[in-house]
């Protein structure tokens, strides 16, 4: 330990909020993700889930997770309602289902009047999104979209760089988003994530596009403050037999004038999470990997290339005061996606206690919205043969 | 998410344990460390404490936790007694105090029957080492030591490997832990962590060799399963004014004939937490990196380097069985950590059920009395211009 | 040195080829370069040399380079001529200038007899390039074109291994190269090499493309054995009043159902000679980086990453055949360059024996006029917004 | 090709120095390779040769390098006299034997009045060292150590930046330089280069020490400016049946107060020719690998570590100058190898011509004594059970 810049993670506002959850029950994965990411900063008690819609699974879910039987639910819409009733209700929700019932379950906790967290990509298409936006600003409730890798310090010193102008005006973008792990038909196999990420019902139009080229898209944006204005795209199904797609190659252009490159990918070898973002700009460049993710690359333009160390030197409030560690002591995916948390927790906090809420970078709604037209505009633009499909007509 | 190797972290016995803490109130560092490592897997809630040994620090330090203001206490002696009468009183206490208040704190739980989890090093002296375990017998009680960089999936993964005899008989050991935190006299700043640290009376006899040093030894015995028999000690301290060593040239060999090398810094400008461990054997080699702890390269004897990724291909279940991610999201140093809780809740919930313990490769207090023997030797042969110092001496 | 692997290069034809030089006079840069490849294995002898245009410049340069006077000429034309009517004329030329005269001077010496090695890019038409072509065939002379990064042994090895269907099926291609040297308007500042390469009149109708553009497109042709068909390329120039391209993203399908991206770019700070190449098939992925020039990695599908170390295990003969060194001793840009000369020497030793050339893979006439196709298409599908443009057409 | 930083290496002189070699004929290693560095910037002409004291092989060996008959001797005694007699006779010498006949070939051209280039280790006792002093000085001859990895650029940055203050005063050095081409008793199978590597009679006392310690040893002083006043050596011998060492733990002290460590080894699987050079001092750290030799971090304190690039931004006239390409385009080993021959030139033709000898930092007679000290401290050390050994003593 080498506790040179100690930092203080841990609860501040003197509550820990109670949340609950739809989706995540024995076997499924990101829910247990969520959990983690919910608990890390004990900001966050579970108490109360809809985590199977099997009543047997749901209770014997809960009952692992400590949830008093009476609030293990198995269906979402009972919850909703249970819960906004009950004096000790959940103050937020958290909806970590395959994507198809996003849209529902998000809609039936905002009608409750519960805070939302929700896993990506939000919904399926663009009506629905702009329901959930629409209801998130009547309500005045806190909606946020777990793209769990803006939660990474390293992500948020590389926007706060482009913000406070250390790369100049932006010319290029590239960002990829390369893994392996449906390199083969492993969703006939029986393997349950790739089952509902490769099929349409439940995934949505799109497949690698949808899965984590709404990551992709979304950091780049994130991090750099641009709009992307038109894309073309060129997706393909390398697996045989696959309903969607599994590679995507697409050119972005930016309002700015900046242009991009977006490659995602699932089915290539001797890749594994392989999320990477550059940015150049006139004056300098950022390069951020995800598989390392403590350290950022930064080329001012003419001088030697830097390293910046999660809270080393050169780390900027924003990276630093986020940190729970030292540099040299590495934080990884459950820290970035417990950030997301953290950040939503100080959101609503201050709602319930009717304070102004602070300003926290998270993804919201409108992100999602923005993720929803990435999808909509990479399938129509693949569908014409790669023509430049306009952003704002989705 | 790339859910290929999906593993399911949580709680399996049906219960929480009960913890308490000594040390780690307000602006202290390491305390918070265990508590987010006690947190993550959820085996585990805080309920008692005696943060500080200043009465209102403690109650305001145990506030900010949640405690209950009856379980926030003063004095650690008091606490152990307490505690041990309470028909809900604690499974486990963590101790992260100074390393001067280790002996008397662990002394006084483990008298009072409670299981033990404390930071490194150990103790002071030989003696106190031999004291504690002595009564970690007698009582037949968990003991604990938090050399948490074996907690790290690729680090079980190493050990793995060798004890199944991958790399054969081993010839060469390269441990070294640099950090650069020191580099300059900060004690003399106010550096709350630096103070403690260069001044022999809360830290001992050693300065680097006893804060770091014993990490880089631990994890070398760990890996390896050697012993090493004797070492050749030349110690030094390069800031003006230090009163403890920070920087330390160290010789080792081991009983199986193999020999080694460990380097220990706290002032060399650039390095961070360079904690690294490199094996050789008659068939093959090992690589690790703490700063990049999810990789671990593997160098088979006139084959090409191969490059390990926990959870990935080529992974024992002795790092995928505790991997919480998928190769490619990376963990960190808190998950290390926690994998020490999580085996310490492992044994102590066998313990508590009468089952038989599990086997969990966790550091023990006769690792701590490793640590101080390493110690004495270290600083004794340094005395004597870097003659070799019998280990069993110590 | 650890010469496990010994290797010897250098002359086994029992000659030194009589080498003449057009460009690379005084103050050129590519010029030295191939001079020193020409040199590195002994080879070739420089006897003559067109070295500049300005009868002082060629005669002071060649003075330099211990040519005889009467050999030092102002015009390559006429240097041809005499060189082809001495006994001791030179075997071989070397062509070194900018871009618009490789076409006059590579016709001159082909049409005295005279084997051609030439820069890149080879032309700037379709049609000067297979009026080279025709030469070439006519004559049955050597003509090479200096894609020097397909001289790395690293790069050989990897065309090697797709060859002999390590990969499997390929799938995704990417490969980009990105520089910054021209992030500013050095052109306007009176930088020569920049001067030349942004000037229609001297680089031709694209700038980026043209100039590291094609290394990147030849060496994914090269590497993968596939055949682009069509592309999709959205130039840009960032400089203001820049009148070439300094950007390219370019969509790219191949015949055999393959897709890639390639990216170029001179603009991108922090970027130096940035050429990288994945190849990904349904068994493997291949990843080379021109400024590690000495690794591969290599990931066949479901084990661990290895490093292919250049000369180490794994090493093919394509690549350890013409290493000069035992791996972990680098060799770099000057050594793959160099290659080039040593297969081309080999090709004209066969040739002036009249034996059968050997089977070298070696950058020909053909690559030059898929280099110019590649140029012209790019330029045409960004003029018309990134239509996919044919690549048989051009 | 990005030429922002052109450099122009080549003949200055307007001579090409004749070189006569002792040793590298048929089948020897190191001989190519001084003689690929000899010829790369076209500095010397390869005139004679006692390539062998097989007649046979030496005029064989002599036919492949274009060396007349009468210029190809078999014993290298007659050679100096015959050379030194001829009008055209050899300028310089380079001594590529085994390391038993270093001393006994360097006299001979001392004595002859030729300039020597000679391979390390220069001899085998300090007398023999002493005595070659004497000559060089007593004749006035250049004599030139090819310590090659001193000729690497950012080997030359490195020494430059601290000689420049740039790090402060030195506290730390760590040098390492490991291997495995040894890890097997390949001498046993025939490997001509372990064979005489392996055996006292060739090699001297040391094995690994002898071999490669010297160059980390060498590597070391240079760099640092610093004198090693002691050591206390561990040396091992881990392959059955070996006669000189193979693997050696050095705990070094330096005049000023540094210390540090070096460790050379030819058993670890997985290290190739793993060189590495670490220098901390107060105010910054330096770390150099030889496997990727373009490259130096530099750490200031408390700022962002930054990647030096060869030729980069933030190099100096001490790299940059002696650079052959633009940053980015690699140069290896043999650039390296080939700086020791263009510096040796430099100082050989200002010898020839009476001008003042240029300041050029290459290894001379100097270096080979303290290397010839280093050893045979070493090897008494590790005798003494690995006791400090005064440096001056040796």
């Amino acid at each position: 330990m080498s506790p040179d810049h100690p930092s203080s993670p841990g609860p501040s506002s003197g509550r820990r909020l109670r949340l609950g959850m739809v989706g995540g029950g024995q076997g499924a994965f990101i829910g247990a993700v969520h959990r983690i990411a919910a608990r890390l900063d004990d900001r966050y008690e579970l108490v109360a889930g809809a985590l199977s819609s099997d009543p047997e699974r749901a209770r014997a879910s809960g009952a692992e997770l400590f949830l008093a039987p009476d609030r293990c639910y198995d269906d979402f819409r009972a919850m909703a309602v249970a819960e906004a009733a009950r004096p000790d209700g959940i103050d937020a929700v958290a909806i970590v289902t395959p994507n198809h019932l996003h849209f529902p379950a998000a809609k039936a906790f905002l009608e409750a009047g519960i805070h939302v967290i929700c896993d990506k990509p939000m919904v399926n298409t663009a009506a629905e999104a702009e329901e959930l936006a629409a209801l998130v600003r009547e309500r005045g409730l806190v909606f946020v979209l777990t793209h769990n890798y803006s939660g990474y310090p390293m992500i948020r010193q590389a926007r706060a760089m482009v913000e406070a102008g250390m790369l100049g005006r932006l010319r290029v973008v590239q960002v990829e988003y390369a893994q392996d792990w449906l390199a083969t038909a492993v969703e006939e196999s029986g393997q349950k994530q790739a089952a509902w990420r490769t099929d349409p019902a439940r995934s949505g139009i799109a497949g690698c596009v949808g899965d984590i080229g709404t990551h992709a898209f979304h950091l780049a944006e994130f991090v750099t403050g641009l709009r992307c204005t038109a894309l073309a795209a060129d997706l393909g199904t390398f697996v045989p037999g696959r309903r969607l797609d599994d590679n995507a190659h697409i050119l972005l252009r930016f309002g700015s004038g900046a242009r991009g490159m977006l490659w995602a990918s699932q089915v290539c070898p001797g890749t594994t999470n392989g999320l990477r973002l550059r940015v150049f700009g006139e004056a300098g460049g950022l390069d951020w990997q995800q598989e390392q993710p403590n350290e950022l690359r930064f080329t001012p333009l003419g001088e030697p290339p830097r390293t910046l160390l999660r809270n080393g030197p050169g780390s900027l409030p924003a990276a630093s005061g986020i940190s729970r560690l030292p540099a040299g002591h590495p934080e990884g995916y459950l820290e970035g996606f417990a950030q997301i948390y953290r950040d939503a927790a100080d959101l609503i906090d201050a709602r319930l206690d009717g304070r102004q809420t602070p300003a926290v970078p998270l993804p919201t709604v409108e992100d999602g919205l923005r993720g929803v037209r990435f999808i909509h505009a990479a399938v129509e633009s693949s569908g014409r043969d790669a023509a430049w499909v306009d952003m704002a007509g989705h």
